[in-house]
């Protein structure tokens, strides 16, 4: 999608041919900074500090992550390192996992002197296959946003969506966005309600940057206010992103996801989650099952901003001394899910939904 | 209750014998300042800028205003003046009107040069009526926490509230936090999540400093977060506040209770909302008709911290030029509501609730 007019995805190769570049999300909504990605730990440290973040965006960069350890050391024990290392950087996106045993599938049965070659070109598979599915999620998705907007009389649809699903989540179009800028370039009248998804505000500093970016009509609210919006029928639909959906149709998703799923179900509102597959754990029968994890308090008792000439400076804004827990995900169960969107096309948030679309995980 | 050791109440007379002095709640919890209201334009002020918030403060401070009024004009004209200055302040806390209706009633039909002193008196009266019903909330509530501390076998009684219901929302004790004060003091185990409340950080800014101030052990989480907990057994009750409360025991609460009720509903966490009866509305037969305020959207993109060296600023930490809505309460109905903590006792959220302990209310 578009920066300042200019298209971009949010990794790719650098010049030198075996960098990687990333758009540096930490600096974002205040600049927009790339940083170059040089080692294994490069990798490791963008996916824990946020650098990159998204469940197919992790994904994307463990699997350029593998490349660079393999450049340095292109035996077994690098390549066990390396998913280790990178493994431990975040526990609950299951595309993480995904992304390292496809790439250890690549390589691992190659002689030494071809794995550097065959996993950049699985990393860039990867990359590409997820631009294709994010591309064909907002297909299937712009079909249920079309039906709304029949419904509405040129009234915008309004579309409330929570934390980042978009491209910068992603390698490019994003999961849950990738359906509203389809629309949005059909000329179907859209106007997105951004939660800003505290405690990282990943939906008032990158939701909002990438909708103002393509000049689609959106609005940051709190986390609070999405039930309000809904019980005045300001909501026509919810659309999320997950982290891990287990094979019940259970969706590990940002923090709060939960509670709009909730005020969707109270309100008669259709609550729609969007994933590609590399975000399925079919091991998991039960979402909660899927580890969450816990997240430094500083998250929560600081906040970084821009102050009027423009310096960016964390404030601190709690109580002084007062304690804070960061959990940084929760479960929705798939009751409260209406669809779920893939690559594929919409399913019923159950283990039979998913094996509708994906005949060949109910294989023995 | 203290601050720093010593005992304060939110709103007392200047040495003067006739200023209000105030704590300015917009300066916690990065400082510990007192304010000096002298004219019913201050006091005005004081509520619309949320230097005073939270529903009994605000009508305790709206009296005081009115006296401040009187003592530069003690005609009728003066007073309708002054109720109309008052109560376009703000729209959804009824103890706004309540109050002024009570100042009106004790000074109408008194000789003008009388009205002065009726109305320092009955103002005093009013705070002090908020202190014992405030006080009486707690004893009511205790034997709440009483109960789930019986279950506990000595594991602290985990106590989620949102926005701050403290004494810094009410003239001392606080609603909602009143029965945790008390059973802290009886010596019950007790721990609070303290939801930040985003945007203006009441949870975050107000409810931790004043639970810290009163060693009540607490954690601030994010607003996000309380579905989560509720979910994984972490929380045995919710206890909050109401600004407004109709007469079939629908609550209008900061922006954000409803999601709360929704999760505590959906994990069969009981939760109770605590008020005095000047936050009734007996004339609404229906929550949904409380008018819910809008406030500025800059309460949402910017934040105001403390800086390492402790300097107080203002950031900004949306997406440059995105829009925001910013608004303030919602409506918790009452069919997800356990209970109304009241100075007389504990009812069921409905009509009947409410007359069982009001039964003056019933007369014709």
């Amino acid at each position: 999608m578009n920066v300042n007019g200019k298209p971009y995805r949010t990794i790719w190769l650098g010049r030198d041919g075996w960098s990687v570049e990333i758009i540096d999300q930490t600096k974002l909504p205040h600049s927009f900074e790339i940083a170059t990605l040089r080692s294994v730990g490069d990798a490791a440290h963008a996916i824990s500090t946020m650098q990159v973040r998204g469940a197919p965006l992790i994904g994307a960069t463990a699997a350029y992550g593998t490349c660079l350890a393999l450049r340095e050391d292109a035996s077994d024990e690098a390549l066990d390192r390396a998913r280790d290392e990178l493994i431990a950087t975040r526990p609950t996106a299951v595309n993480l996992r995904w992304a390292l045993d496809e790439m250890a599938h690549a390589v691992r049965n190659l002689p030494r002197d071809a794995r550097l070659q065959a996993a950049y070109a699985r990393a860039a598979e990867i990359c590409d296959q997820d631009v294709e599915c994010c591309r064909s999620i907002g297909e299937q998705g712009l079909a249920i946003i079309e039906e709304h907007a029949a419904r509405k009389n040129g009234e915008p649809v309004n579309v409330l969506t929570h934390c980042n699903a978009g491209w910068l989540a992603t390698v490019d179009w994003g999961t849950a966005t990738s359906p509203i800028y389809q629309a949005h370039s059909a000329g179907i009248p859209i106007q997105v309600w951004v939660d800003e998804t505290r405690p990282r505000n990943q939906g008032a500093a990158l939701t909002a940057f990438e909708l103002g970016q393509e000049n689609v009509p959106h609005t940051i609210i709190v986390d609070n206010a999405g039930g309000y919006l809904m019980q005045k029928g300001e909501v026509d639909l919810c659309i999320v992103g997950t982290d891990r959906t287990a094979s019940n149709g259970d969706v590990a998703n940002k923090i709060g996801t939960y509670l709009k799923a909730l005020a969707a179900h109270d309100n008669g509102v259709p609550f729609y989650v969007a994933l590609p597959h590399s975000t399925i754990d079919w091991s998991l029968n039960d979402g909660f099952e899927i580890p969450i994890e816990q997240r430094d308090a500083d998250e929560i008792t600081h906040m970084t901003g821009r102050l009027d000439d423009g310096e960016v400076v964390s404030v601190e804004i709690a109580a002084p001394g007062s304690p804070a827990a960061n959990y940084a995900f929760d479960v929705t169960p798939a009751r409260l899910v209406t669809g779920l969107i893939t690559e594929r096309g919409i399913c019923e948030a159950s283990h039979e939904g998913l094996l509708s679309l994906y005949p060949e995980r109910g294989q023995p």
